[in-house]
């Protein structure tokens, strides 16, 4: 009974690991159509979504099931709690990178605006927060989740800067202003991808440590 | 120990219910401030937010004890699990609030750049999403849940429509740029909200129908 407790359990892990390389595949993906301006990378993207959809289900009906079935000590209650809403940060962070397709397409009825530096930069570090927060999670390490939290503003920042520059290509020329805001929207979409790690990384330090760091980034980030 | 356990289950939804009131009345009071151009109502937006933090982690944990010492029967730790995903979508919800205080700060530095008639009605209805959202978690309202998701549509036209028109705002004078963007913002802040009432209601269709109706609006909403 036991081992078949720790079996299902590995699955579990296996079936987020998946789905986590999903969602930043699809991130990749996103952002390489951005920059080399090819439409059909969205197709990609597309069906990945339809794949991490099925995934969000399958992990939730799992982990209900082996809270149902295996009434599982605190230590495992925890993970499994964890799981369900780490597999809805997941779903969401596939969908950011949908978003993020759907302004391309909009992007690639004009020339391009600028040389696009920043917001692939800033997509790099949101990818690795996604990658860190669900090692974090599998292993159960609260210093790698810290980490990813205290990324968060560096994240933020940036959006805050990207925004900044584009605002001063739409002063510059009303006819800057629809494609500077479909790239203000992007670099929005990729911050919300870091706060959706961000809350992954929360959830684990709360899972490890039981201490709450949620609201208190303050403390924490130093 | 029965009676015991239904008195823990009343106390959480009360504190569902109470949270869900906290959020409602953030997104009212930074409505309120939008239109009325009051600095002053910033502080009773932040103060909610502080208890809705508050909340959230008390509510977490009375979820979470209940499933580890009461090992609920299969409809009860559906609905323990609910608990917490909503828990957490209304504390995004309360965030989205304080995000459109941010926002009106920025306008308050300018005079106005059109009357307001649009947004208040989104916040209106994103706001009734919210209201329903949680009377069907709490009462078992499959229907009313599926309602709510099925509204959807309805905010997403609204926020695209509002975006149209605070774009030719823009084209027309550069001068409006940042208020039109502040106000595109705002707009989109309550699409999310209306997103995670979505979210809730799918949650609760799923928890009192057994069936996954993400992914799948155009089944259900017709």
């Amino acid at each position: 009974m036991e081992r078949h407790f720790d079996d299902e359990l590995k699955k579990l892990k296996e079936s987020i690991i998946a789905m986590s390389l999903t969602a930043q595949e699809m991130i990749e993906c996103a952002i390489l159509m951005l920059k080399e301006r090819k439409n059909e990378l969205k197709e990609h993207v597309f069906e990945k979504e339809t794949k991490l959809n099925m995934m969000q289900i399958e992990i939730d009906d799992i982990a209900l099931k082996l809270i149902a079935l295996r009434q599982p000590a605190a230590g495992d209650l925890r993970f499994l709690i964890s799981a369900i809403k780490i597999n809805s940060d997941l779903e969401r962070i596939g969908d950011l990178a949908v978003n993020i397709v759907e302004r391309n397409q909009e992007l690639l009825k004009e020339p391009p605006l600028k040389p696009l530096i920043d917001i692939p930069q800033m997509a790099k570090i949101a990818q690795k927060m996604v990658y860190d927060a669900t090692d974090s999670f599998i292993n159960k390490k609260a210093e790698l989740a810290r980490q990813v939290c205290c990324q968060d503003d560096i994240v933020d920042n940036l959006n805050e800067q990207i925004f900044r520059e584009l605002l001063t290509y739409m002063l510059q020329d009303t006819r800057n202003i629809t494609r500077a805001i479909s790239l203000t929207f992007i670099s929005k979409y990729l911050e919300r991808i870091a706060d959706h790690a961000t809350n992954i990384g929360e959830d684990v330090y709360y899972m490890v440590e039981g201490k709450d760091i949620r609201h208190h980034s303050e403390d924490y980030c130093k």
